[in-house]
């Protein structure tokens, strides 16, 4: 297993202007996941869509005139927050995102949040797609491992499907079972609205050499993701 | 594990009609897409961007008048084809899907598709969210499964991380390892762009009592998506 260091940028804004930025581009993801459902469950007639299609086109070509090269990545403010906004799960500027809010208790490693799956992340017709409770699984599970000042990446995932989950509102819960040198067993269960464990998973977390080093030269800490 | 039985809408459309249902819907989620990532990497004016969020509701509010209700689900044609166009991993209506197209070799039981992963599906900076790949596996050995004559829910994934995968073209590929009354283990990998295995994974999967039931009816037969 190998990645690069972790060498985000630093963003230099005020408190005030990170909220200002916060608060516009979150909107933006917002209206953007509401489109998302409505495109995808409308019955407009089709000769009406390919008028919205160019209104579309139109918007995301004033949106692209000025934008960053490639990926989102992650940056980090002045007071040590890690802007994790492009992230697939808890990206607040990333529409694919849910997002997903994770809380974390540090004494405990332990990482947790409830959230609502809408019509976009279908796979069986009225369930949740099983790999989509493994993408939200394999998030909390890195943050519960984190929050126990062993951050890692993902080395081994065992999901265990027990039934289906039906969409609408779920939680999910992850800890750390134990630490044996640099690897971090985490268990943790997803449940429906019904509050029944839909869904069991055990994950195995490896700290890279980057983060070793790092840890060593700078002393252990949680990483906290906004 | 339990679920209701298969019970899809019947589509009444010519293919005719069918095939321009594909094309303009399809293009309205090809469009959405381009606007997720616009909006993801866009670094337009904190000022202005109100104005385009405003627009977005307004085409929204367009797209909502008319709409099922709930999720998408599954349809099937008179001709036998199941329309999954709201599946998260292949749904060509869901923005959130890549959308991957799975080809099928029923003879060998197998899967594959090739892929590109853009800046909406970033875990780690530059590279794709762990979680997004244990996404499309879980599709992709589901329709391994299928093939085979064996489809099945999702028992358990495990997923093995070689190595992080970048961002960018992937490609990956199921088969069905082995079979024992109702289990069906599948095994799998996926490849970056330098087409090295990145992530290796097996995956158990289960024929639930509905389908056998089916199956003992009307004979065994894969499921084709579109």
């Amino acid at each position: 297993m190998s990645r690069p260091p972790f060498n985000p940028t630093v963003v230099d804004l005020s408190p005030e202007q990170q909220a200002r930025e916060r608060e516009v581009y979150g909107d933006l993801a917002a209206s953007v996941r509401r489109l998302m459902e409505a495109s995808l469950r409308t019955t407009l007639d089709p000769e009406e869509v390919p008028g919205v299609t160019a209104a579309l086109d139109a918007l995301s070509e004033r949106l692209e005139q000025d934008r960053i090269d490639g990926a989102y990545g992650v940056s980090v403010t002045r007071d040590g927050r890690v802007r994790a906004y492009g992230n697939a799960v808890v990206g607040i500027r990333n529409p694919v995102a849910v997002p997903l809010v994770i809380e974390q208790d540090t004494e405990q490693g332990r990482a947790w949040s409830s959230f609502h799956f809408n019509a976009l992340y279908e796979g069986p017709p009225g369930y949740v797609h099983g790999g989509v409770l493994a993408l939200v699984l394999d998030q909390i599970f890195g943050e519960a491992a984190a929050a126990a000042g062993t951050p890692g990446m993902t080395g081994t995932l065992t999901i265990r499907y027990r039934r289906p989950t039906p969409l609408g509102d779920c939680s999910a819960a992850a800890w750390v079972d134990h630490t044996e040198g640099i690897k971090t067993t985490v268990k943790g269960e997803l449940r429906d609205a019904e509050d029944q464990v839909t869904v069991e998973a055990e994950g195995l977390f490896i700290l890279p050499r980057w983060a070793r080093e790092a840890i060593a030269e700078g002393g252990q800490r949680p990483i906290r993701f906004e």
